[in-house]
Formats: structure tokens, sequence, C-alpha cells
């Protein structure tokens, strides 16, 4: 008997539906206020005001406090929300922060959860006004790849994110220029490419021909566990295993996979906050290989009297350094104290570098909106030479 | 005066380091037991012990109330800790979960989280013995590509990921057959890559020669929202955009940008749970463009006494869908009241279709487990033909 034989959806039948998600508020919302971009589809808090005041309402009937880090304890409402408005417009840029129930830190539910702190964090964004250089735009898109290899230094099977420009698609003969690019302390390989919108901003500047087409590599610099969390490892130690990945695992992996120049004119490197440091103890040291450095808020101490031999001498020869390294890119927010990395730009420049270029990022503090701009004032100045 | 110049991290000067994170417990965990794989880096809980009993223990000294969603109330200790330990063994497989705080459901900050069930979830993943075709092997490996075009149907910027096999870097002329492969109710496009594992099951099955290399592409079905939780939109609606997005969005965009074989033999199309129903719907009906057709646990309805009318006459013809459609795969989890899906395979073979494959994964439910079985069943038949 094939009597109308119904082949139901099993996920009806099985699906279990109890997880109980964030209500939606039956509310009006202010006036003027947008969702937060980083908002999953759908939730309308938090929100943001015109004058960049930021809008909380979260709905926790049961608990009894609910907190948002950075900001304060939120006010229970008869309706079983929790809500809070900034008492001051927040600076421009994207902000981590937690929702704290009774004491537990934990991403927004409401949110998109980004690794950041050692932990996951949700965001929220100011946005700027009129600037448009990170966000997608009608032209051609390059793809952000996961890409597996083997460490045998940490024995382990590692990812990292390769950006391949729209143009490597088509141009099957073509080999490119290579920049590694690393995140900060307490995030990871995602960082740039998922705070950072690093791929927007290659796109749009490539695109307008201001960079050229260029592979962009983002590995974990294995900080993940902020320092200050890390048992057993010195200030030398932590993150330090990243520099013989990079060279003899990450690069090899990289140049034997996707169409690279392979010679040093071709390669630069550049990192942000400890990613910074990083890059100043990975790449100078190791001119041979490298020609283009950059550090976003961050990089190595520079004893300016004791120049001659730091960093294993490559600025021993001055001469020889502005021969070399076609660019010492030095970013900082002008929010986050940046006198200390302006003197040290001008120090180096006053000791005779020529290539030393310092930027200072109007308004911004340590977060990715500074990040974003440096890649976007770093990158056109890759690969010209 | 530029003396002792010092370069100083502007990190850890600014970064705000009073988010709280999980404290790793001091204790011994019980013998035997070794921490769930889809925890973070250096969390030891939640924990599998050898027979498959699940071990927790959840840092909230505050809170009234600590739940693990599907499983129960967890215990408050002395230590500020709440524990639970499963009362039997779990069924294998990967499993949703969310910690409830106080009534408040979130993804365990301890764990990575996955979008499913219209929210951010944690999972935990009982393992089978001795199955390594989802592990990362020594293989070459495929990239998994974060791919941007522009909707006009939908008015928005939209991504997709795209697996491209291992060889694809190295054949610069050769072309490749795609298939769509599409994820459930109340996930996205990151579910075949990030629950899934898709990458390394085409990874292995691919260079064992089981698979032909193939490009596979995962999208949004526009699902993430559950029905039950979607408003204004019948049965019918729900989705239903999926289907000329696909076909004349998606696969435009994918023919254009990678290097793919563009005639119906060589495209596939299948999906899990709702996207299986979306398969169904979108392939039956346009058989002049898919010649290769799967649903894993959920498919259409199909009235077999009415099959001479089901989705636009695709079944009119017996021995002309015979030759144009080289496969019809449903799979199923024994778990999950897998009856009426073998009843309709059994009753589509008895009314003559030759290409019907009905495959039942032994003990497992509705999860991933089943789809990731599902899909290592269904590749290898792909473009044999």
């Amino acid at each position: 008997m094939k009597n109308v034989l119904k082949f139901l959806l099993a996920a009806l039948a099985v699906l279990p539906m109890s997880l109980t998600a964030q209500p939606q508020p039956q509310h009006t919302p202010p006036a003027g206020t947008q969702p937060n971009e980083h908002n999953i589809k759908g939730a309308e808090y938090p929100r943001i005001g015109e004058d960049g005041r930021t809008y909380w309402r979260f709905y926790a009937p049961n608990a009894e406090k609910v907190e948002i880090s950075f900001r304060g304890a939120m006010t229970k409402e008869a309706d079983g929300y929790w809500t809070y408005v900034s008492p001051e417009p927040e600076v421009v840029g994207i902000h981590y922060y937690q929702m704290i129930i009774d004491g537990v830190s934990v991403a927004d539910p409401n949110g998109i959860p980004y690794f950041g702190m050692g932990q996951w964090v949700s965001a929220i964004e100011i946005p700027e006004r009129g600037v448009d250089y990170y966000s997608e735009q009608e032209v051609p898109h390059g793809d952000v790849r996961e890409s597996w290899y083997y460490s045998n230094i940490r024995n382990e099977w590692r990812r990292c994110f390769v950006y391949t420009p729209a143009e490597y698609e088509t141009n099957p003969k073509a080999k490119y220029p290579v920049l590694y690019l690393q995140h900060g302390m307490a995030e990871d390989e995602t960082g740039w490419w998922r705070q950072g919108k690093m791929n927007f901003i290659m796109d749009n500047l490539i695109a307008s021909g201001k960079a050229v087409p260029m592979i962009v590599v983002m590995d974990s610099g294995n900080i993940e566990v902020a320092f200050n969390g890390r048992s057993g490892q010195t200030r030398e130690q932590y993150g330090a295993d990243f520099t013989p990945i990079l060279l003899t695992e990450i690069i090899p992996h990289i140049e034997a996979k996707y169409r690279t120049l392979t010679d040093r004119e071709h390669r630069a490197m550049a990192g942000l906050s400890w990613g910074g440091l990083q890059t100043f103890n990975t790449a100078l040291p190791n001119l041979d290989k490298f020609s283009y450095i950059g550090g976003f808020s961050g990089a190595g101490s520079i004893n300016l009297n004791e120049l001659g031999t730091a960093y294993n001498g490559a600025f021993a020869d001055i001469e020889a350094f502005n021969k070399k390294v076609h660019l010492l890119f030095m970013g900082i927010g002008s929010e986050e104290n940046p006198g200390r990395t302006r003197s040290l730009a001008d120090g180096l420049k006053a000791a005779g570098l020529t290539n030393v270029v310092y930027y200072e990022s109007p308004g911004t503090a340590h977060e990715f909106l500074t990040w974003r701009r440096c890649l976007h004032e770093f990158a056109p100045l890759l690969f010209q030479k």
C-alpha cells in the first residue's frame, strides 16, 4: 500500500526548540537610533544614537544584576528587560564589550561573537560619518581563505587566513607580493578579517589603484591567552615561537601553495599592538627576508642610544638599512598616548633613517578603527619600488 | 635629548583587562576524561568520559541557578563552581547546548560559538572511535573561501563559502564540477564548514580517490530565524526566496569567478533538514540545471499517488527522469524516525526510479554527525558518469 506517503521533515519532528531566544522588544526604539552593525540579524539592541550615545536593552527577568563591561550596571525594568543609556556619546570606532549576568561575563547573545581579550566578546561600533574605505563596495572582491598546514614546531594542525586579490582568479600566471599581517594580544587569526575588515580595505584600495594587488596572510601569533593570564612564560618568551613558525613553516606553506613573489623585495610584515612587537622582533633581525615593515599601536623597544646593536644590528649601518628597508611604518591613535611612538619616529629620522613613516589616527584609541586606518595608510606604500 | 627613548607597547598602557575570564579549575579532572574538542584553547570543561558520559564545571559564584540546555540544573559547589555529570553516556555525535545563567541562555564562554537554532550555541562532541574521515589528515588540503556578491533580489551584500579542492591551485586550466550544499533551519552559511567539517571530509575523499575533485558552495538559505519564530511567512514562503537567489545570482557569481564546469551534468545540489526541502524544491523543478540531488534528514513531501504532478512534473516521465537524474540520495539517522524516509525511497524505487540511494546512519539522530556521514556517502557518487 503506497498510500499518501508523506516524507515529512524529520527536522520538525526532532529539532529541539526549547532554547530561549532573547525575545524581541515590543516597544518603539528611541527616535534617530539605529541597531549596532555587529548585532545578529533582527536584533534591535544595542543601538547607536545620532550623537554616538549607545542604547541598551537586554532581557533577563530572573537575573539579580546585569552589567555591561566598561560601562556599568543596567537598570531593571518592570517588563523583564534591563536598560542602559550611555551618559555621554561614545568615541567613534569598534569597541569590545561583554554582558555580565550575575557576575558571569559572556558575549552578548544578540551580537556577533569575536575573539578578543582572550575570550568571546561582542562589539559595538560608533560609525564614522562619510567614510567608506572599509565598507563593501561595488568593486571586484578578493577572497579570504582558510588555509591549513601542519606545524612541526607546535605539533599541531594550524590554519591561517589568506586574502587573495580579485584578479588572482583571472590572471593564472601572475605572481603576487605578500604581506604577513598580525593581530594583537588575546586575539587570533580571525581578528584582521572579522573585526578589521581588511578584505574590504584591500578590495577598495586595489580597485582604486591606490595599492598594488597583493596577498595578505593572517595567522595566530600564539598570543590568544593574554600575557597576564599566561603562566610560566617571561615577557621575552610570550609569543616568541611565532617567529620560527612564520619563517620556517608559514612562509614556505604560502609560497608552495599560492602564486607568490618569493624574494625579500616582495615580502612585507606588519602587526598591531603585540603583533607589532612580533613584527619588529621577526622582520628587523631578518632583513634578508623582509623589505617593508609596519607597527600599528605597538612595536618593540628601541633605545636610540644603542641603535647600532638593536635587533641583531639591523640599524648598525644606516645607509644599508635605508637601501634595504623601503618602509618602516609606525601608526598609532591620538587617544592612546602617542607621544613615545612619535618621538621614536622622529628619533629614527634624526638618526638618518629615510624611510620612516609616522601616522597618527585622529581621535581614536587602542582599537580596530585605529588599525583599519593604519592598514589603509600602510598598504598603498607597499611594493611600489 | 634622545635619552633612552623607550617605544613601549601602547597595548599595555591602555588595553582594558577588567573582563573576567572563566578561571581555570584547580582540581584534578576525573580519570579517563578528556576536554571536549569544541572548547576554546585551555578550557578544561566540559569533558567527555571514556564511556560517553559528560562532565561539566562552570564558574558562577554569584548566580542563583545555572542550567545546561537539554540536560538540566547544575549543582552549586562551595568553591563557586557549578557541576553536572550526565546520568547516562551521551550518544556519539555533535550536540548543541547553551548555558542558562539565571534564566539567560548564552553560548558557553569556554566553547567555540556556532550559529545554530537561530542563536549562538556551543557544541559538545562525543567522539566516534576509530573514525577519521572528518579529521585533519596529512593529505593535500583545499581552501574554504569567503566569497562576496551583491543580491539584487535581497538588496544586500551576501557571502557564500566556497571550498576549492587542493589541486585547484596547481591546475590553472582545469575546470571543476560544483556541489551546492545547504545547511538546516536556524543555521547559516557557516554550518557545513564549521560544525560539518565538510572541508576535511572532501579533502580525505579526494585524496583517496573516492571522490572526484569538486567545488562546494555553501550559502545562507535565508532560514536563520527558525520557522516558529518567523512572523508573516507561510510554510511555503519560508526560505523560498533562496531558490531564485541560487539560480539567478549565486550560480552566475560562482561560474563567473571560479573555474567551473557549467552544464547540468556537472552541477549537484544537496541540503540537510530544511536545506533538503530547499534542495528538492529547487533542483527537481529545474532538472535542466541539476543532475545529482541529495536530501539529508529531510526533503520535500512527495505523495506517491500523485507522483506524476509533483515538483512541476519532474517524475512524470520516469524513464526520462532516470536518464537525467544520476542520483537521488536520501540519508537519515536511525535515531530520528527514519521510517518514512525509508518508505519513500522504497516507494520511488518501486515506481521505477533507478538512481535512488537510501542511506541510514546507524545510531545517530538529527545532528551533524548524521550529516557528515551523509556527505561522506553522497560525495563519492557525484560526477562519476
